[in-house]
């Protein structure tokens, strides 16, 4: 198998110092480990079927009806899972973007057309985007942030796209998973789009914000009932583990404040990093959550490895090569040696 | 959506007494209860996509190559990947059988064609099975012992079933989630087939034995590395939780203890409630692991459930009625409770 992904920390031997993975550096809260400490009190219990008490809590974060809300062993199932559910013919991606979105479409072998994000546009979308959407087009595929660019699609354009999918019979899968991490992002959301369109699908995780990817928890958005019902007949009907469970509806409690603590800390951080880098004459990208991308040259990864640094090459990402990286945003004391790893590989290679 | 499984305890507001999941009496081990406690360690990290560690286990466990094993979130997961691996356009399924073959198969469109096990045979599995083997079966799902019937299919007659697979180009699946509660069942087991036969897969879960339907972890066994691989590739990444992974890692460990003492007390038990059915004038069918098919009336899962005992009707068993019912076997109290309440329901009939 390929490593196509960050948070590989398992093929070093040492100890890394991980920035390749986007995890929140607030880390798990006490709460949350607590609920997964005490899981095992319903393990040994099949997990219902249908969540209930977990939908309601994310419904309640979310300020939406219980019965839009599907859950997925992380996000990426989400996405693999509506694939499965609506096997698309042709699908609409942009490049670059997640890995994933496309992994899935080939599952299905569907025609895929790609809407490429240029460089010297700094990564931004851009109003021919919305041309792409035919009647051709079955479903789609959007990042906001976009990961690994880091770059939002304005509110603006996600009602366009919206407005112009429901006339093309299209379905919008809107990846939301970074947005908590951007200030004012759950007034970006498209979440008050899902009861005026029905042909839009949020993603969202408790991965990231949460701190919890070893726990696999996310969830879809829809006000499509009959999509969210053939989505859960394409795949097991036990699918969440009462673990993910627990973690889900403390997390949930606990959500406005950590949302709002992780924003702001990431927020400075990151404008700390940009600093940084700018001083050390690396050209990097307009980013909004809790990753950068930058670019610098090939070899970079391996010689932040030397020194305990993880940091995601972006070589294999369409449309990025092998000089593009992504570096999360984490806590101060770590971006510092980060950074300080970077400056030093900048001399080595002077 | 239709709730078609035991283990539904979500439906009903008081506590009840749950004979419809085949869940091991002896409960979870405190071995497991403390991985799955600490696991919160992993939490914040990605799991290893590949789960060498855990695959390991497995291995020894099963004493097998880990490249061998697939894991997956749970045995019903390994069905859908690989239904959505192989897209077969014919799977042979026998009725009545576990639902989720038939489900996993109807993702994918395919022709499914039915072996039917008998009443009047005691749903054994016959020789005429052989002929429905052809150039055009793509898959087919074989459980032993078979879910509900508790039927083992012989030694003899699964050698032949894949030798006639291997001619026809047949992926045989054969689900073994239950054999490790048949006394000898693991020398039953088609695992010494594995490196012979490329065109098997076995499908087995720590669910059932080990008491953790709640944490979502099963696997399968097969020597075709490109299936595997393929497998990989239909799903998300990182379909193990850190949970599953500490929980499945510490049940290896207690294998061949807790196999072992299940089996024996499983086998006193259901010889218990067998005896009592009989007594009572319960039609039954010869059972070998966890769980015992019998025949009664239609409304006698009502019945029992206003006693606060829940047992499966088996209505939604294609092939079977809804005068049949699977009952699980469980700790000696529980068993007696179950009884008592079965007898008290003919008593009423009366």
């Amino acid at each position: 198998m390929e490593k196509v992904h960050g948070g590989d920390i398992y093929s070093y031997e040492r100890k890394m110092l991980d920035f390749s993975a986007n995890i929140s550096p607030l880390g798990i809260q006490p709460e949350i480990i607590e609920a997964i400490s005490k899981s095992y009190i319903n393990a040994d219990k099949y997990p219902d079927t249908e969540y209930k008490k977990l939908r309601q809590s994310i419904a309640e974060m979310e300020n939406t009806d219980a019965k839009n809300i599907v859950c997925g062993n992380g996000a990426a199932e989400i996405i693999f899972d509506t694939v499965h559910a609506v096997k698309p013919k042709t699908v609409l991606l942009t490049a670059p973007s997640f890995a994933e979105y496309e992994k899935a479409a080939d599952t299905v072998n569907c025609r895929k057309v790609f809407y490429t994000l240029k460089e010297e546009n700094g990564f931004a979308l851009y109003e021919d985007y919305l041309k792409l959407i035919t009647d051709d087009t079955d479903m789609l595929f959007l990042c906001t942030p976009n990961n690994p660019t880091g770059r939002c699609v304005s509110d603006d354009m996600v009602f366009r796209i919206l407005d112009k999918c429901r006339k093309t019979g299209t379905l919008a899968v809107i990846d939301e998973c970074f947005l908590d991490f951007v200030k004012g992002g759950r007034e970006m959301s498209a979440l008050k789009y899902i009861d005026s369109y029905k042909n839009l699908l949020i993603v969202k995780a408790f991965t990231k914000m949460f701190a919890i990817p070893g726990i696999r928890l996310g969830y879809g958005v829809c006000s499509d009932r009959e999509l969210i019902d053939k989505i859960y007949s394409t795949r097991q009907p036990w699918n969440i583990s009462c673990t993910a469970e627990a973690a889900g509806e403390a997390a949930c409690l606990i959500a406005d404040r950590v949302i709002k603590e992780t924003a702001d800390y990431i927020e400075h951080e990151r404008d700390f990093i940009c600093g940084r880098l700018e001083a050390l004459g690396i050209k990097y990208y307009t980013a909004s959550a809790n990753f950068i991308l930058f670019r610098a040259f090939e070899g970079l990864k391996e010689l932040m490895a030397d020194k305990g640094v993880l940091i995601r090459s972006c070589s294999n990402y369409r449309g990025l090569d092998g000089s593009y990286y992504r570096t999360a945003v984490k806590g101060h004391e770590d971006n510092i040696k980060m950074l300080a790893a970077l400056e030093e590989c900048l001399w080595q290679r002077r």
